[in-house]
């Protein structure tokens, strides 16, 4: 678990306007005396201490712990007998260091612990406890930031306001009264006006039982410390995602297959005015067929899935399930194509399809049923089919760059790398800059013939030589295949999402703008006002096609809501209080950078579309950049390895030899082990580099090597093309 | 194999322009002085005879036939040597009667051979040889219709342009001089001219080996005599769909997809307006998962596809293909809905689903894997979830009546006929004339809390009296689920479909509109001006958002062109030629009715689009109207199996007793076959009534049975609800 920083709590207290506390570096401190000792050397000898006590009460090893974290002033009597009493938990005890650890990761020791920095929201199993006589006043208190060795000062009413802030609802956060409690020990359950507590924390706590993570609910892992914790940490908390308790598949929720509907969207479009049509082609493949071309399924055999029985009948021919569609559509091209005037045929499909992969899978990125779009076109002539790989390629390069704001390379495979059926692969390839890892986003195949003589798909060529009655007169039709899969949602979260959470670009944004009440009223019936500002204004960027929505539910705090938000990553927050409304405006908070600024209410959806356009551009700009920053050129061997290990890819002039991009990987492995004194990470496909496309665009790496230096760093042999290469997912 | 009739003939001739021909009967003629004498009492002594031969090659007998049919002046000399020669056959001999059976359906006798009644498009296997002296004579000729004893009068020029009309490109029809050909005998294959001819019947015949069924090329079967024969081929002559190499799996090609997608957009932009979210659960199911509820998986097991390897490994535990996702959703509702305000939580998913049934498929109505939207929500409360249940089902009479132009009936199910895990269910029950049997459109389910008590999804109710700490204010959540699949495609062909193949309501067409060029010169070059006027014509109707095409394709006539976008249901046909042109205007047919009018080329994108718009309507209308009329209001028990003979569906006065329902089911059956004496066909679900729905619209069927005479038909008790029941599917 990731630690909150000095900083997170400031910024956090900023969303509260609560912005430039007092804040005090000191020594650090054990007890209260220290603290007073270190308070009075910074001049702040009238300000009253606070303590924080973290409790654990008595439960069978195997439950979720269900610790108290207690937030007092110094001098408050918190007897843990009455705490617990309170709470209906039982023999309350101060907890150990792990515990500790693992409710408040910033605090090294019990003297550091700070409700400051929780987790944001605070797990549902701890409960947090305030002490009534620092919650309503308005006094400011000596609270620590992260450790013992930093003081920050709070009105009582601002702690409990970044307490509520942090938890699911403002009642989650119990304010006692210890001076009634102790007054009423030792049965203050009799009391009726309590009752209903204690019912509620068996509710809790079932709750938390039936739940295993309900204490992570927070994202709790920095995507710079441990980037694949942190991505299933934003996907699953921000809803994109659930894991199955099938390995390897994953539930898409609303955000994620909304995305999935936008690309569609796009595609479906695009390629229909290219003439493309769209079918579907069953899940199943009979083995005969699935086996037709061993080839071309060696490949895919160790992943295909296979129906043996119905219901309790085993079945007499085993039925594989499609792991992509070649020998599922071919078939059938050689019977619809009759005759030249059938050509092109040009179909798409959108579906799922299964490689039951043994490998560690990864959310989108490698997963045993995964929706994608394949398409497969057949021509009469080369050229046609030629034209439309690359017309295709460039709709892919604008579902990545327009849609996702994620830049791309595209380019062509090396003979390695391409598609094992095709003549070439042409592609385009992402970057994950945390890692230093290049992605491949989309492929688009010229097959040439080598499908069309397997499965004999061939017309009359009306362009044939019929002077010689014997001369065979007959073509094999020229074949694309191209696909485009929900791996590129993995690859826009890797790129934009933060240690908050999600950032979506506005275009693929399920919700672009969520309209947060503030400034609320504690009494009932006061806020409607505000309630119906913020549903009109939500409802008059939905008729202008704005995907708004307003967040009225009742018993968050804003302070909640903003982390909430945030963490799912909508793009715009437009807060709209009392103050707001008197000023005819908005307060627009941009996910992307947090930008904040008074939007007029007047033209509202003007500015709100021109504020998501701006993100959307800067969002891919910022990108793009951080991309270009590390692409770095490199013609000599010995910067190959220390650029990969600085996160980089690289363009290398190249030989295209495919015996060098073996060498070229095993050796950049083994020069990255010896490196390291270790293997990588077995989770990493491979520490060495290979090909990942060659760039159609070669300008954009400065003029070719020319002379004795147009040769291959690798084997030295004469060198023709920069090539990108780079470890890659 | 259905025959062509003399109206059918008078149409095609029609089509042709060659309106109101000189038609006679007369006496059965067998030989030319029969006929001649015949023709001379109707006063036509000089009109010429003409005489139609059918020839079989020496071939295997396991080889595809490939007949010669001749039409030839009566007194021109046709060796069959000459005609094997100049086709490159072996030793032609005169057909037998199977043959002759086979391909001219209408004819009872050889005397009965004609062209005329030959299938439109003419299967490929059929070599038309036309006499070279009719060919280009503008003389008229005399030729049967579809029987020695009907006779119509046509230039030589009219019956090449009507043979070429049946035949897929006009070189099809090869028109031979025999006065020539006899001369030459008996090497005619040695002239230069002729060469090519020999070798193109020899791809010819591969490609008829290649392909089955080459020989099934127009649509073989009357809707009204041959349903299922029907059924099935206007789906793949019209190619919706292609059969697949594992039974009840079905290929849907473009034009079925497209409807698929249009009603998509429809229903998902709807749902969406009703706070609907769409996300992607996984196709696979555990095992321990979907036997975790046993009532409900008890009607799926026995149709559950297993898979039980990956690659080479056998799975550990056995993975179900979801037949349906209450048991892979409702376990993450659980986890998902934590609070009141997680409610309403509606998700909707696009995908297949599997239940692999042993049952007869049927290409749409019962397929091993469909297509379909699965819906399902979950309210706080039963008012929300009640009345969600009658607005889905109000957007599923949407897409049937208002996209698919197909009329339903909503309702609510008998407690037989509900879905299992439901409180209770709504249906859109449709009614397919032809057969006299309903058929059930869509269902929209409210499951109470029976599903949320199986999977603990329950929230603390909001609004639980508190006053008793003891009381449990939990409260499980109130379900719903509804689905639509690829079904009401199928219910669509039923309906619309016609003798000459598939009729597409306008909105759910692929192709709304068909530009065709007609007048065309056989003089190269000579028509540029008509296709680029076709051009722009659909490119205007394109760029209005029409779904307009535009066949140039080259070798094919005009009529052949006509049969074929009639067989694939294009609702609109733009006919071009010089004349048209000359007159700014465009002969529009419309498929539904074959209305013909002229349309001026001024204001064409609105013409074609109230014209669309007229044609939906009328055949919703249409449809509307021959429902209503086989929905018969029946109170007397003697009424009710004649009624459904005669091919409708009844609403009694019912009791609403399932002993009841299961009584009359098994009464109507035993009457209907003791009075065929004989078991109904197999292929037929039941032969007995079930209830269909209780229509919610009750007043439709006039008043009530008051009184004694509120009597339920089948057991006498007290009826309340007028109720359908039919026959069904």
């Amino acid at each position: 678990m990731a630690a909150v920083s000095d900083n997170d709590i400031i910024a956090r207290l900023g969303k509260l306007s609560i912005s430039a506390p007092e804040v005090f570096k000191h020594a650090a401190v054990s007890g209260g005396a220290e603290w007073r000792a270190e308070l009075d050397k910074a001049g702040k000898a009238s300000v009253p201490l606070t303590k924080t006590l973290l409790f654990k009460p008595k439960q069978p090893k195997s439950a979720e712990p269900t610790p108290v974290l207690v937030v007092a002033k110094e001098d408050t009597e918190t007897s843990s007998g009455a705490i617990g009493g309170a709470l209906g938990l039982k023999d309350l005890r101060l907890a150990n260091e792990d515990l500790i650890k693992q409710v408040v990761p910033s605090a090294a020791s019990k003297d550091d612990v700070s409700a400051l920095p929780l987790p944001a929201p605070v797990p549902s199993t701890l409960f947090v406890v305030l002490d009534s006589a620092l919650a309503s006043s308005s006094d400011a208190f000596a609270v620590h930031l992260t450790s013992s060795a930093s003081t920050v000062l709070l009105k009582g009413t601002e702690i409990k306001a970044y307490l509520e802030s942090l938890t699911a609802t403002p009642e989650a956060v119990r304010v006692l009264d210890f001076a009634e409690l102790k007054a009423n020990a030792p049965a203050p359950i009799a009391r009726a006006p309590k009752e209903a507590a204690p019912k509620k924390e068996v509710a809790k706590k079932e709750a938390a039982k039936k739940d295993d993570d309900l204490y992570e609910m927070a994202i709790q892992h920095k995507k710079d410390d441990d980037f694949s914790g942190w991505y299933t940490d934003v996907l699953i908390k921000g809803e994109m995602l659930d894991y199955y308790d099938i390995s390897g598949c994953y539930i898409l929720r609303p955000p994620s297959y909304h995305i999935w509907q936008d690309v569609q969207a796009f595609f479906d479009g695009e390629i229909k005015k290219l003439g493309v049509q769209d079918c579907y082609f069953p899940m199943f493949v009979s083995k005969a067929r699935l086996e037709k071309e061993k080839d071309h399924i060696e490949g895919f055999a160790p992943e295909v899935a296979w129906v043996t029985k119905a219901g309790k009948s085993d079945l007499e021919e085993h039925i594989a399930i499609r792991p992509t569609s070649e020998t599922v559509m071919y078939p059938y091209y050689a019977k619809w194509i009759k005759s030249h005037r059938d050509l092109p045929l040009k179909l798409n499909q959108w579906n799922s399809v299964v490689r039951w992969e043994f490998k560690n899978p990864q959310p989108f990125l490698r997963t045993r049923e995964f929706l994608w779009q394949e398409g497969h076109t057949a021509h009469l002539d080369k050229a046609g089919a030629d034209k439309e790989v690359l017309d295709i390629l460039e709709l892919y390069r604008q579902v990545y760059t327009d849609l996702l704001a994620v830049p791309v390379v595209p380019g062509k495979k090396s003979e390695n790398e391409k598609f094992a059926g095709a003549d070439y692969t042409t592609t385009v390839e992402g970057f994950i800059p945390t890692t230093g890892r290049g992605i491949q986003g989309a492929t688009s195949h010229h097959l040439g013939q080598n499908f069309s003589k397997m499965f004999d798909i061939n017309v009359e060529d009306p362009n044939a030589d019929r002077s010689d009655p014997n001369a065979n007169t007959k073509i094999n039709v020229f074949q694309n295949s191209w696909g485009l899969s929900t791996r590129s949602i993995g690859v826009m979260v890797m790129i934009h999402g933060d240690d908050q959470g999600l950032v979506f670009p506005p275009k693929v944004a399920l919700h672009q703008v969520v309209v947060i009440p503030v400034g609320l009223s504690k009494v009932e019936g006061q806020n409607q006002t505000i309630y119906d500002a913020c549903e009109k204004l939500a409802d008059e960027l939905k008729a202008s096609g704005i995907r708004a929505t307003v967040d009225l539910r009742e018993g968050y705090t804003p302070g909640w809501k903003f982390n909430d938000w945030e963490m799912r990553g909508t793009p715009l927050r437009l807060e709209l209080g009392p103050r707001d409304l008197a000023s005819k405006s908005t307060l627009a908070v941009r996910r992307y950078d947090n930008n904040k600024s008074s939007m007029p209410l007047d033209n509202i959806v003007d500015s709100v579309k021109s504020t998501l356009d701006d993100i959307q551009t800067k969002m891919y700009e910022n990108a793009k950049a951080k991309m270009d920053q590390h692409i770095i050129p490199v013609t000599e061997w010995k910067d190959v390895t220390p650029t990969l290990d600085a996160k980089n890819i690289l363009v290398i002039p190249w030989c295209e030899d495919p015996q060098c991009e073996d060498d070229l990987k095993d050796r950049s492995r083994a020069e990255a082990e010896a490196a390291r004194g270790q293997a990588e990470d077995s989770k990493a496909p491979s520490s060495g580099a290979k090909s990942l496309c060659i760039p159609f665009d070669q300008e954009r790496f400065g003029p070719f090597p020319k002379g004795d230096k147009q040769c291959c760093p690798q084997c030295g042999k004469k060198a023709s093309k920069w090539t990108l290469f780079g470890r890659s997912y």
